[in-house]
């Protein structure tokens, strides 16, 4: 069952990459919510492709269509369903492409897994493009969760070996969060920007593609959201983080870096400040026994360089059962970093709002 | 939801550190399976305490009963639940400690989660304890997958700054993973054993914990497990395994590392192996679009140091609502990586066998 | 979460009367499938409404759009949305009936729910319109569950008062139960034919309706489908079936009979039929402890009177807060229990596959 | 899987008739809830056999022992885990019939879904003395309901042809639903009493058994309750009223009467009483569109006849393929009617329960 999620927000994704639309249900949303189309339309053209030299020329406007669970300018409380039309499908012959299995991509083990009878075209149900109705839905979330004082935003960590600074684990502020989230290559150290677009452009330039680590945080969260073992709130994060294509790691707070530290550096000693409670240091990234402390909650990813390049590779036939060269010519993204964004920021946003939607919290 | 996982096998745990039992039940097991309890009785050990200095000096014995779902030596095929009874409770006053929360423990969020009706007695259901349980299933789980041929098997990575060398990532002996199973303090190379025990010992003289990294592989799995998406492998095992208490981080292949190559050094290049498909290098672990390919599975999780140290820390009572400081005497853990060694490779092998008895792979 | 069901094929649906479309995702069908779209097409004309004088006069083509999830003639794998636009949408001003609750439909209870923001028109999400989708899985599901040898089929076993004969329940032909589907009003006595048809232009012209029950059957099942308690036939199929708007009752076998039967009666004793297990009598309906004996599945689905009529009847007003009396005009089903039937027997279908598609069974 | 169920409070079954124990884990409830001890022995007190010649003389005291989630007094919100141990184990030789399938029981259904490993001594795992830890579940349920004002109770609406009268649909009195809990045969109609103990033992001397009816009603419930579609009230209640052994047949309000009225009689026309909403008939059962209309919430459950009975009986030895005659010794209930009531009710509580604990209501 790959393409359902959630316990009380619900979401069903469909679509093909070159199919006739893609697009999102979303079952358990409050009704009476009014929704701002802007907002979405904001969120998705953070992720659509063909904005700049370091995205792909691909051209998909991404308008999406609501079909049900709204009206009269709110949500109704029934499921809601978006459907994003492809647009710019090139009528070229992927057949020639079919049998030839690109390295990185899914072509293999989407074959093997549907015997064959999957849509490989451009990917097809694996193509990052059925990440545009995610970011629709983390969209929604976004709005539902602001309303509760909740702010989501990230920064690219890193960009191949560029590295940015990190958040302030203990302190981030609401403003950096949204000035981040109009910045083409949103960083931290405002010197990196530059050489990340150097880094990426380079590998560019030469067919090749770069990759990198996005950290995101969520603020003002209650205390005491999330669960004991199978439904903490890592556990729910990296389920849908993982989802993402492209993501290889997740790690909360000061996640693989907490296992040079000694218990005594790690361990986050408490504090009162005023009537909250507050963490001196904030290793464990706002969680601790799966359940949110009220300190911001932090985490990165990382993700893998785009596996469309320019560059010949060795590959398999798997029609002639033969080895063979590949040379794919295309519009391909050199780095989808910034693209993965608004992504990684939607799936944090309905794990969220699915532990503010349950009675327990 | 916190205790309930799962799909086509479905687990159920249930215990407090200092209740009655702890245990588990396990829905959907195929029937007629012959359960070899001294394989479960071996893993189990591999988690209890007490059996040397790296390990705190509580005594469980962790003895297993298993109350239904076990006819004539073989698995019925309807529920089996195993419960282990709490023997080496203290009968010391808690009352003392409940309104103290210890730093880098669920203290303070388990009581805002529930409102301060939890067990609190050594973390209640929090408590590592619960694992063990778990590694009761894993050991199942492990013993249904060896029949299809998939063995799993951990070494540890790090200890704090000590290294180990990692996994060949495209092959991995059988015969590697089981001798890894034997060892106290697994590694590949041999050397970091004395350096990791010595750090171990010495954080434990100072009143101090480390942590650390695992490094886990599942070979001879079958290709074409897994779904993009929702129920990608990636998503489905990170859901276990952050579930697992200390656990920070979680990466599949390459992982962080894979975001400082480029594209051209990252795909993993396929090619016919005989009739078999393989890749030259195996950065995506054995898992491309969430589905394994054929190649070992691999992952690392970050491993928290112990947060029970007797070092004196800052905190709170929140009883008193004022700021204290919290001296824990008692029998800890100087370091957890080799105990959740079992208890980490049993989650990866519950998850993979959900995966197993999915109709669709 | 109203609106996803199912364990390995799941379900989802969206839409209401008067929006932009209706439709339905369809998770976890097996890859390779070939669609026969003139099968689903009749399928879904059996439910369609403006077809003969005992249905509502509305004309719905319900033409049906696949979005995804099919290429090549053949099922991917991944997820097939269907989308059927709603067209005879009729301009009137809903604002006037909008706060006048109708008895017997979910307007008093729809608004209570989503606290007045719900699609209130033509029952907006509570309508049965949004039955059409399921038809659709239905067609699907049979189609697949045909290639196994399984047949669905169903009669009308009263209307009103007026009482059809019931299925002979060790032994149903696949040919009766493919007759039956070609029926405007399918009956076993072909005497009660004129009957039904009779009572029900009888209630229409006194702007009343009336109801009555279907019975259906499931033949050439594998035995040892289903599960003890929480999954069994029973419970699986009655929660679908009590999911269609009208169903207020589901029995099994011989149902409420069989409590005024002995042991010795209502117990179906066992023969062998050459290798085949069979009983003499089937008041269980071809199910034992939940789970398929290989007889005839049989059960039965009370189908309330269609709530919409044209007589004048006692309600409130929820805006002004006081009695009042209401009258509807309009287009009104005199009795929908022929149209349910494609209905019914989806929703069987679709219980059924999921149970097929269980590896356990 | 069999044996886990619920969205917001989930339970887990486990046991067989002649293992170990049986027992249930409830996770999802509420944190600081006192339980009353009492009240959970009295609810199982009434299901427990032994207490009347009209059930069977199998004595069990059906003592539990509560392993966790439950401190203080009250519950913690982890995991509540109950245990019943099996104490009346009769050491008979079971082999000996474990190849003779006995009419109406799972026998043969069990061993076809199991291959043959079912544990077969006394049905089980498919025995209904699994309904024990359900009622306990139950117990807890009813207690939190209580607590909101809810009220359950039930009657014996018929044994075989013996007839009780019904409920008034409209309006139920708290004092009845008690009063009917304390009695052993619960009817409305006093003289049926007699009637109905009269056919049980009149069956139980001829060696046969008895069915019937049992009516339940659930008072003071919230309106806006449940979900249209596939979460509607009685898809949830019926798909764990199915669970319980020996239901053959669900209906809500009239059930399958309402299939004989015009719909100007089935329609509940709605008034104002004050400032609550009501319907001058209740033939909907309390529910509209799935969702609870304030109304008394009323259903009624068709028991078959237990299986077991003394009479000889035509059936087919699986080991030898052959039909054999099948004579059972031993204690049977001649009537289970009675003793499923707080079955019946439990698992009505337990649904109901859900609902109350979604957020969405």
């Amino acid at each position: 069952m790959s393409a359902v999620w959630g316990k009380n927000v619900k979401i069903s994704i469909f679509g093909e990459s070159h199919g006739e639309a893609i697009g999102i249900v979303i079952d358990g949303l409050p009704s009476g919510l009014d929704l701002d189309l802007d907002y979405i339309k904001y969120e998705m053209k953070r992720r659509a492709p063909g904005s700049n030299p370091i995205s792909t020329a691909r051209k998909e406007k991404d308008e999406f269509n609501i079909l049900s669970g709204y009206f009269g300018g709110k949500t109704t409380g029934t499921p809601l369903c978006a459907m994003i039309k492809n647009s710019d499908k090139k009528s070229k012959d992927y057949s020639k492409i079919k049998d030839v299995m690109r390295p990185g991509h899914a072509d293999f083990t989407g074959n093997a897994r549907y015997k064959g009878f999957n849509d490989y075209r451009g990917g097809g149900h694996f193509s990052g493009r059925i990440t545009a109705p995610i970011v629709f839905a983390g969209a929604v979330a976004k709005q539902l969760l602001e309303k509760k004082g909740v702010i989501i935003g990230s920064h690219i960590k890193s960009i191949k070996d560029i590295e940015d600074d990190s958040f302030d684990f203990c302190s981030i502020k609401e403003e950096k969060l949204k000035r981040l989230k109009e910045e083409k290559i949103p960083t931290i150290n405002k010197d990196k920007k530059d050489e990340m677009e150097k880094i990426i452009l380079k590998s560019k330039e030469k067919g090749n593609s770069v990759g990198g680590v996005i950290e995101c945080a969520a603020i003002n969260l209650d205390v005491g959201l999330g669960n004991p073992f199978f439904d903490s709130i890592e556990s729910v994060m990296s389920h849908l983080l993982f989802s993402v294509p492209a993501v290889k790691g997740v790690e909360f707070g000061a996640g693989f870096d907490i296992t040079e530290m000694f218990g005594s550096e790690s361990n986050d000693e408490f504090y009162y400040d005023g009537d909250g409670v507050k963490t001196y240091s904030n290793n464990n990234g706002g969680i601790l026994g799966g359940i949110t402390n009220g300190m911001p909650l932090i985490f990165r990813c990382a993700i893998k360089p785009t596996p469309s390049i320019a560059k010949s590779q060795r590959t398999i036939d798997i029609s002639k059962k033969e080895n063979v060269t590949l040379n794919v010519n295309g519009r391909h993204d050199p780095c989808i970093v910034q693209r993965a964004i608004p992504v990684i920021e939607s799936v944090a946003a309905i794990s969220l709002l699915d532990f503010y939607l349950s009675k327990a919290h």
